[in-house]
């Protein structure tokens, strides 16, 4: 395993670099979704697992840890009967979460564009369209 | 297969909606750090390689593939010998590439914060840190 330089500067594109996995980490399809999610609001696990449509509960589960590990969501038990968890973004995953929502946006925004060119390019290239 | 309903405004949230898998193509590791390469300027073939530290030439090449066919990239066939391959953004491309440059820049800026919220998690776990 290679071990990350404490000495460097964080760098993506080094593969010794930490940030590059936080990076991947961040950039799932699952995390993505979950983070932008949250930008509009707490979520209780069920809740949010609707919101993130076709999210296993499995998937959910996992992506939710990894980012809480590393600071950007936090975990709450609440004191109800039955007891419920509910996730928030920390001041580090709303950073993160903002930037992806301008992402998020500008990829919708972008869909019919990216749909034609995808189109033209497969009709260059003699492929039925699927 | 679920199919895409073309009444709908996209919707990332949404299973049946083509920006969702547009996004996660967008995101994977390999294709949010060539983006943000050629943010920078164009890229032969094995400059690019060299740059994207650590990607094998087909992931590389399949990245770039993905790319084009959604109009993300260029690819130009240099007439040179031995021909030699270019691939610069397209306007789309650097519209999603200038806003992961920015995801980029606060990633590796919260880099010492992630550590630190990843050390203390494992420590409250009694996990020995890796």
């Amino acid at each position: 395993m290679t071990r990350p330089d404490p000495e460097l500067e964080p760098d993506v594109f080094s593969r010794r670099c930490n940030s590059r996995d936080v990076l991947a980490s961040l950039t799932t399809r699952w995390a993505v979704l979950a983070l932008v999610a949250l930008v509009d609001g707490d979520y209780r696990f069920n809740a949010l697992r609707r919101r993130v449509d076709g999210i296993s509960e499995r998937m959910l589960s996992q992506t939710l840890q990894t980012l809480e590990r590393d600071g950007f969501v936090t975990r709450t038990v609440l004191q109800s009967i039955p007891p419920r968890v509910e996730y928030a973004l920390t001041d580090l995953g709303r950073r993160v979460a903002t930037l992806m929502v301008a992402l998020v946006d500008e990829v919708e925004e972008d869909l019919p564009e990216v749909l034609a060119a995808r189109a033209a390019h497969d009709a260059e290239r003699g492929v039925s369209a699927t």
